[in-house]
This record gives C-alpha cells, structure tokens and sequence, in this order.
C-alpha cells in the first residue's frame, strides 16, 4: 500500500463533478446550494441519523436509495435551513426540488439524493432552491476547485470547510477517495448535524460500500462528541464510480480501501471536532480494560457528555473526582476502587483514589490543543478512543440565539 | 386539613436541636460542620445516589440505618469535602468521626448518620472535624435559629440557604415538618450533590418513612435537572422523633402527613432548582400524552438535557426544533407528527410542525423567571411536570474553576 494519508491535497476520484452557487436559504447571501454529480453506474450507501424526528431529506434520501438500489446519480445539498419538522409540506418541497434536479440531469427522481442542514422548523422554499439548479448544474466541474466550493457551501456554524483526501494504487490502477464534512455543533455519536459525503473512483456494490461504511464510522464518527445532541439531518453518503477500473471484489484492493476509507473518515472526524463549537481542548479520552467495547463506548459518552466535566476541561482544571462521577454514573456496575485515571502521562486517580501527581504539570499538559486522558476500568481488555471537547462560555454564547 | 403551606416560617418538630461550627474544611473560614440530634426513639429513613461511585458518607451512613434498624440520633455533616474517591483511609476517617460523636453523645456509633459534600477526591481530615465535636455538641440548640444556621453550613456553591416548614393538626396534636437542603450544581434527577434532612415529630416506622419519601422524592427532587449530572453524595434523610403524639399508624394522618411531606419536598426541590449554577430562567416542563409516567420522564429528560435546547432557553429563544429534536433522542418510538409544543400559552408546533406564533410574545414568556413549556405526545394519558433551567456562560465559569 502506498499514499493513504489522507491530507489537504485533493486526489479527485474520476467520474464525479461539482459545483456551488447562492439560492438564498442563507440570509447571508453565501453560497448555500451544492451539487455533485456521478457518472452514470455509481454504486452508493448511506448511514443516517437515529433520532426519532428526522428531516424530510433523510425520508427522501432513504427511499431513493431504497427505490434506485443505490445507484444515485447527483447529490443536491442545500444549507441554511434542515427542512425537518416541515411536514407533508417539507417532504412535498424535496420531492421537487429532486425532481426538478433529475429533469434538468435526465436521470429518474430517486436518482437524486437530497440533504439539508440548517435551520429545524422553518418551512423550505423550494421555489428558491429550483430557480437556480439550472446555473448549478451548468456550473459544475471535475475539479479541485468544485470540491472546494462544495465543502464551503455546505457550511452551517462551521469556522472552515472540511477535506479529506486519500490514494492508492493497485496494480495499474489508482484509486482515490475524498470526503466533505460539515458540523460543528450537535455533534454526538449516533451522527448529529454532520453531513458527510465520500466519493471514489473504486467499482463496489452498495452493499459491499454500506458494510465498510460502517466499520469506518463507527471507528471515527460514532466516537465523537461535541455536546451530545443528535441530529434530525445527519447522513454520511459514501459514493463509488467505479471509474479507476479497480474493484472491490479483490480483497487486496477492499483492504487497500477499507484502510483509505477509514483514515478519510477519521481525518472528516477530527476536522468536525475541531471546529466544535467554542472549542478550545480537544480530549482523547481512551477507556481501557473495560469488558466489552460497547461498555468502554458507554463510559466515555458518559464522560464526554457531563457538563461538570466538560466545563473542568475549558478551564484546564485537573478535575478527576468529576470524570470518576461521571463514569459512576454510566449505569455500568462499576467498582470504584478498580479505576485508575491519567492525564497526559501521569496517574491522578489509582483505585478510585487521588493519587499524588503534579498539578502544575496536568494544568499545562490540559491547556495544550490535545490531550490524552486514559480511564483503567480493570474489567476486561475491550477499549475505545473517543474524541470530544471542552464546553466554554463561548459555546453558550454561540446557541443562546442561533434562530432569532 | 389545615396549615400545610409550606413557607419560609419554621415550624419546629419536637425532639430535634441543631447547631453549627467552623471547623477549618472550608478554606472561606465559613461554618461547615453541623449537627442534627434527634430524641431518643427517633426513627429514620433515607435515600441515595445511584451513581456506583459513592462517598464514604453514603456508604457508612447506610450501612448504619442498617445496624441501628433505621434508629438514628444524630448527624453529623460536614461541607467543602466530599469524603469521595478517598478509599479505605475515607472510610476510616468517616467511621472515626460516628465514633467519636457517638461517644461523646453517648449513643452507638452506628446512629449517627454522616454526610458530606464539597471536592472530591482530597482526603478528609478527620483531625480537624473530631476537634470541633465537643464545640459542635455543647452550641446545639432547638431553636429556629439553629435550622438556619444549619442550612447556612451545608452550603458550597449555593448562594442561599433552602428550608421548608409545614405544620398541620390532627386531633389534639399539632405535626411539624421541617426540612432543609444544600443543592446547586450537579442536579439531575435520581438525586444530585444534594443534601436533604426532613424532621418532623410524627410517630412513624422506618417503613413507613421509606415509602413516604420515595413517593415524595420521586414527584419532587426526582422530576429536576440543572445540569444532568449525578453526584456521589446524594442523600435524602427523613427523621420522626414521635413527640407530637401522632402516628402513622390512623390512616387520616398518614394521608395529612404525605401531603404535608410532599409539600416540604417540593418547596426544597423548587428552592435548589432556583438556585441552579447560573441559572436566569426556570423551565417547568409538562410532558403529556405519554404511555406511561416512565416514557414521560424519558421525554422530559432529554429535552432538559440537551446543550441546544438550554442554550437557548438562555438566550430566550423560542427554538422548538431544538425542544422536538431532543425528544426525538430520547430511544422512544416517538411519531414526531403527533408532537404539539407549546410555549407559554401559545402553540408553536403542531403535528410535528412549525405553527404560527407571536415570536415576541413566546421570547417575552421565556425572559420571564418562569416558563412553562409543553410537549404532548398523543400516545396516551400519563404526564409529568419536570423542573429544569437554562444552561448559562455564568455557569460555565463557576465550573470551569472549582478545584484550581
């Protein structure tokens, strides 16, 4: 294998063009709808949010890689407003701007998958959005450019547009993945206002796409939290051209992939964590020796999701009576006196009592961008790294008036 | 029945004397040991966090209604540190402390009932607490100014003392509740750093205590959250000394007593949660239509536990995808199209979707002190009415610094 980093250099996956333009949905006046377009015989899959109340356009998009079976054709992505709690009307509005896209491309109607992040509540002007798919699609383009301008347009709350790139090749062929990513906000496991979309030029069925997938977010997406809400609109898109004439029927190419894929997606995931939301440190939380890996899963999203411990983080305060409550409180049936905690690389907490360490030394090692904080639970050898963040005034001051 | 409201007037019940000291664990200087004593014969009954990381306090103090069958004489609290994460030497210095109290009031050890609360995680020095037990004994007094002394030191963050007082007669005898409690942070249902004692001079068994504080607790301190996290000092201790002369035992004052009791505990519940960290607004949160009281609670969980929606209750944003989002969270099978909200008085969603409404008017109704807000679900005929607040930059600084 060669060349997988993935990196902010963008490796174009053939058969696949993009492009950006301003419908309006912003007040802003930004570029707020965005396309991609696939070559006809793109193989595609979908993971989508778990929240019970979901947007129109994940409906939409389930069925129409129900009814397609997963050979989508264009992405049609629009940001400002989620179209979710919109009702019939809401549905109504995405079927028609579907159509309308498929129309004007000459592909059926469930060819076309459609996303919204935004606003929830405020009905969807689809009038807006299908005066301007015409300049959308004429405007596209196989270029580095167009991907640029899509993970821009995509933005909600985002501070800056989110890549990922990654190559390899196999025997004569290359193959080359990218991701788009927006979040920033709601962002939990289980997917949460985060829309991603990895495209590639490797030849896989939907299945086959659907099943790596999701062994790359549950690895990257799913263990990660900004502040624990989860989305009505999040869908990650994983799309296949099969142009670079390689396939994932050789199962040294799928490994090839299945890595490339992973590494795009944790690299999505990091980028979305670091845009987090008035965040200032990024944790690594690594929950170790627990019995299984959903248990280590659940004491970390226990951690990463209490208030007390995320405010302790954005003041660099080596807390870990807080972090010890907080996995307490898991619903697991814990022994206290079998957990020990680290921050950075000294011992704070050793069965379940403080234990001497430097506090001027944790204070700094959690004033840095990352740290690393390891929880022992002495119940197995099941572990998980989860990323998550700090909560600041910052964050409140951000969504104490997002909609008015 | 007559006289059941509770008020900030102080109905003493007979056979308690209270007081309080400085004993040095506070650095302010402030008084933070007290004491409860209570007459012989004086029954008890308590509960406790469910976070599997427990104090010492918690620990010691069940374990002594356990060996005394409910048969307590005195407490003994101390504030500014919690005796948690402290090991076997945290268990030793609580024992030591009954012991010496114990001693000194010529009772068993195994009835006094301790508590704690403050940081976790540093090591109570017993020293300095056993020293002051002479002081602490020989100040106690049954006076109302001993109540509220008490209440002023089992204070951390809370910035005003919580007593409640209900008085109703029976007969020939007149029965008193006085209860008080410490709680700010940290509050979140199943108990929170939170303390709470009930005295009353009723005649009743521990049984009987029990199963009148769980129904209590569970409408009352069970149905609020200021910031979902649950401490490891949670406590809830409701003492009968008898010496009115009524029981529990005629079913007429059984019926006044648990009305009286529910009273009290509400008046404490509404008190802690007015006294939320940071807090501005109060949001009562009625969720109705439920299946059961269960799958109402669950609801109303998850909207008080969602960053988005208590960021923007700071910022009195009438955000109702936020409020149906974090219901759809919740794992129910919820039908987001049968969800109507309501804020205030005006219905801002319905059947899942967005419903005219005066935005000046519902952003008026949640800068008020309180709220009400309205969730009903339209799967059958349980409700709840849960208490929570906002979630505000103040409250981030409180607790970005509370160790360092």
């Amino acid at each position: 294998m060669s060349q997988t980093v993935p990196s902010q250099i963008i490796h174009l996956p053939k058969g696949f063009s993009f492009s950006a333009v301003t419908a309006g949905v912003k007040a802003s006046g930004r570029p707020d709808l965005s396309l991609i377009e696939a070559a006809p015989g793109t193989t595609a899959a979908a993971l989508f949010t778990k929240n019970r109340v979901v947007a129109a356009p994940v409906e939409v998009g389930r069925e129409a890689l129900a009814k397609s079976r997963g050979l989508i054709r264009a992405v049609v992505i629009n940001s400002g407003n989620a179209n979710c709690a919109t009702g019939k009307p809401g549905i109504k509005a995405c079927q028609r701007i579907c159509r309308e896209a498929a129309k004007l491309l000459g592909v059926r109607p469930e060819q076309i998958f459609p996303s919204s992040t935004g606003i929830i509540g405020v009905p969807l002007l689809a009038d807006k959005i299908v005066a301007k798919l015409a300049d959308l699609i004429s405007a596209r383009a196989s270029t580095e450019q167009g991907v640029a301008q899509l993970a821009r347009a995509i933005m909600t709350t985002d501070t800056r547009p989110k890549v990922a790139s990654a190559q390899f090749r196999a025997g004569k062929s290359t193959i080359s993945l990218t991701g788009v990513a927006k979040g920033s906000g709601m962002i939990h496991p289980q997917l949460a206002t985060m829309l991603v979309y990895i495209l590639t030029d490797v030849s896989a069925t939907p299945v086959e796409l659907k099943r790596l997938l999701r062994e790359s977010c549950d690895v990257s997406f799913n263990c990660m939290s900004v502040d624990g809400d989860t989305s009505t609109n999040d869908t990650v898109l994983l799309m296949a051209s099969g142009k670079s004439g390689a396939s994932l029927k050789t199962p040294k190419i799928r490994d090839q992939f299945s890595a490339a894929l992973q590494q795009v997606c944790q690299s999505l995931a990091d980028q979305i964590v670091a845009d987090g939301e008035g965040v200032q440190h990024i944790i690594h939380l690594h929950i170790e020796q627990a019995k299984t890996r959903d248990e280590a899963l659940r004491v970390a999203r226990a951690i990463a999701h209490s208030l007390l411990v995320k405010t302790a983080w954005a003041g660099a305060d080596p807390n870990w009576g807080r972090i010890l409550s907080a996995a307490g409180s898991c619903g697991l049936p814990l022994n206290a006196n079998h957990i020990d905690i680290y921050i950075g690389r000294q011992r704070v907490c050793g069965n379940g009592m403080g234990f001497p360490f430097d506090e001027v030394q944790a204070h700094r090692d959690l004033s840095q961008a990352h740290c690393d904080i390891r929880v022992k639970l002495r119940r197995g050898n099941a572990s998980v790294v989860f990323q998550t963040t700090d909560l600041t005034a910052e964050y409140v001051r951000i969504n104490a008036d997002y909609s008015t």
